[in-house]
């Protein structure tokens, strides 16, 4: 079991969903984050308003640039296609295209029926 | 040493706390988050203004669910007991009890102190 | 690879960016966070306004104290460096110096390239 996290550029964010969740992938955290200079530091800041979507942001000599985290919990087995979905509706060549971090997941739990293991996570 | 991750709903965040405190496990994070449909995708999005605790939000066609998000460092020998005892507050039986998901940590450090391992957790 | 999470001082922040991307660190995440009591609960709640930077607020018989938490993935063998950097710009010796976790990380991937592994963090 692993957890799929991405950073993409917010304009990306409803046809990574609409992908993911056509693909069977329809529960996933995501928040809005700040990417600073070369889409290099994030910072996810409730006292920083969130400039328009697209629109860069100056604040003294640094610059944001709003982003968004996605995390999704996954089977083994669906972490390549899951990358390859993400890769495929987010890549366009340029700088700020975002990264993907794959992390290990010990067990799932769903509280309702008390199922643990990859059943827990369909 | 393993990081507890549990979706919750909001008005079991005040026992769900109560019980861990009082089993000796004080120290967690907490965010809010919208859990959206059959409480699959969650979203924690500064802009959304939080609705009133309990009540469902529509917006569009789809309807976001306050939910809680918190995580625990606890050791190995604690996984058990922690999984438990959130089950246990968490259980109603009905959609939307919310999941629990364990994950690997390699270390922790007190910065204080410079101790490492489970010792850094207490 | 590894995930560096540390929770650290708000008034500490900039001194642990500015060491961080010295040492060839740029990339991070960070967020603000409220901590509890021994520094031990720690809340990222939108609904509650920050109070000023340094000054603790008082919420019912609680009391938050701001705090900042920061992400960053780095190679295996970056590890230590980043550890006793973060130790060394916010040890001070008091309560509440904060907590460092390292959790492992199976991969990473640049959308924009699709490298991975170790070269998709630089």
């Amino acid at each position: 079991m692993k957890e799929i996290i991405a950073i993409i550029r917010s304009n990306k964010m409803k046809k990574t969903r609409d992908v993911l969740e056509v693909l069977g992938f329809p529960a996933m955290n995501a928040r809005r984050v700040l990417g600073r200079g070369h889409q290099r530091a994030i910072i996810d800041d409730v006292n920083i308003p969130f400039p328009p979507e697209g629109i860069e942001e100056s604040r003294g000599t640094m610059r944001y640039i709003p982003k968004r985290m996605i995390s999704i919990m996954v089977e083994d087995r669906d972490v390549e296609l899951v990358v390859e979905a993400i890769m495929k509706v987010n890549h366009t060549g340029n700088i700020g295209d975002g990264k993907i971090f794959v992390c290990p997941v010990d067990d799932a739990v769903r509280i309702r029926t008390g199922e643990n293991g990859d059943v827990a996570l369909q």
